[in-house]
């Protein structure tokens, strides 16, 4: 189906899902790029829809294949529709609009709560992240950057589509996981921690959380913390950039839970 | 003194550092925020001068003392003219000139090479991670986003004033690092590399070179690696972020020098 029109219903009603407000009201996101569109109809999110600019350079026959194939509905839009919905600076022409699935909180053995992170860029890559370390559940605080806005998306490289978003407050988050998980432990990381990360007991379930780049995590999620853990360094440096402290710490989990430790 | 109009010489010329052109005829940067300007005073970088928003909501009493201890000169400028050096969505109204310092590479026994990073924020981040783990010299390849741009600036947190950059090819810094450490290691990282992170000897000078987010190392860096290492995640995600990446490994080396690993 071709739409002309950047004032077709369809087309704002897509515009709508860059914000959060939107994305409320029918729960979906924009996920753009061709590798996205296919990570996206590979794994098992409920694709809405494939949109087309009508003057991309590639005719995206594999993408096309993959669509019918899941019998997802494709519409060619003009180059002027089609801008009112990208968020890139060159554009692919084309993206895929996923359904947000529900996803009630199944409070895995291992797992991680984002506490205030505000950078999207940064909660896209603790998303990437998260999946690459085998943690299937992202808890993020109501303080978090959406984790559906079309930048965290992108730099969650596919992310999005594997690992299960579940947002509510941190403190009734971790509360509910210690009930499940009576043995774990609730992991916060601070400059002034006295467990080196490579010394958590990541035998146990673990929960991270990982708080703001500015102000570190919570009172209340310190208050529940049983691992103040530090990432050895150099004096000179007051922190590390919150997602690569993040990533530093599943990488740990995910090494010594793998056992390939020395 | 105080500076009103965009036009002015001094003004113009502190715009054009903002580009890789102008900071090639003049070696110097901007460092813009109040944290920045503090670490640029406090590091042992030329600071050639301090500037301010007359509107800003501070008047950064602080700043302006360690300016005055370092005989550094102050410009005040109208709000017009600040805004054409600036480079953020909302600004603090004070940055640093700082000069880029020669450096002529030296070659450390723990060494950086970026090799293609694209990302202004990536090539930010690993500065920072470097500075964190105490690697005192990246190499930065022709092809990497130049780390004296204003993002790559306020992503490396002031890692950019306590490490040493070096700009040239890869290759040529490879080579001559491999003169001076002849036991020395050059890894790379690939995702069917062959020896997991942790298990990279760091205990030998080890060069770590860190390829583009699209593309990996460069043939040049391939044909001279003797480690081939990966970073162990579950199947399903192709690659990390690039700065998570480095950092991971940048982590692994600082972990296993200081001998904290059980």
């Amino acid at each position: 189906m071709y739409i002309e029109s950047p004032k077709n219903p369809k087309v704002q009603a897509w515009a709508a899902l860059k914000t959060n407000k939107g994305r409320t009201s029918h729960p979906a996101y924009l996920a753009e790029g061709a590798r996205l569109a296919v990570e996206a109809l590979q794994s098992d999110r409920h694709v809405e829809a494939l949109l087309f600019d009508v003057a991309a350079n590639d005719d995206y026959g594999r993408l096309r294949q993959l669509a019918q194939a899941r019998s997802v509905a494709v519409h060619e839009l003009s180059p002027h529709a089609f801008a009112t919905l990208s968020d890139t600076v060159t554009s692919q022409g084309v993206m895929a609009v996923v359904a947000i699935p529900p996803s009630p909180p199944r409070y895995p053995a291992y797992t991680l709560v984002l506490d205030g992170v505000q950078d999207p860029g940064n909660v896209g890559t603790l998303l990437r992240t998260a999946d690459a370390f085998g943690v299937p559940e992202v808890c993020c605080s109501e303080s978090t950057a959406d984790a559906f806005a079309p930048k965290v998306i992108r730099a969650s490289m596919g992310g999005i589509f594997r690992v299960s978003v579940h947002r509510t407050d941190t403190a009734s988050y971790i509360r509910d996981w210690m009930k499940q998980h009576q043995d774990g432990n609730v992991v916060i990381t601070e400059a002034d921690g006295s467990t080196p990360c490579h010394e958590i007991p990541f035998t146990h379930p673990t929960l991270v959380v990982i708080g703001s780049e500015a102000s570190g995590v919570s009172d209340a999620a310190r208050a529940l913390a049983s691992v103040e853990a530090y990432i050895p360094m150099t004096a000179r440096t007051e922190s590390l950039n919150a997602a690569v402290a993040g990533s530093i710490v599943l990488y740990e989990s995910y090494r010594q839970r793998q056992s390939i430790s020395p």
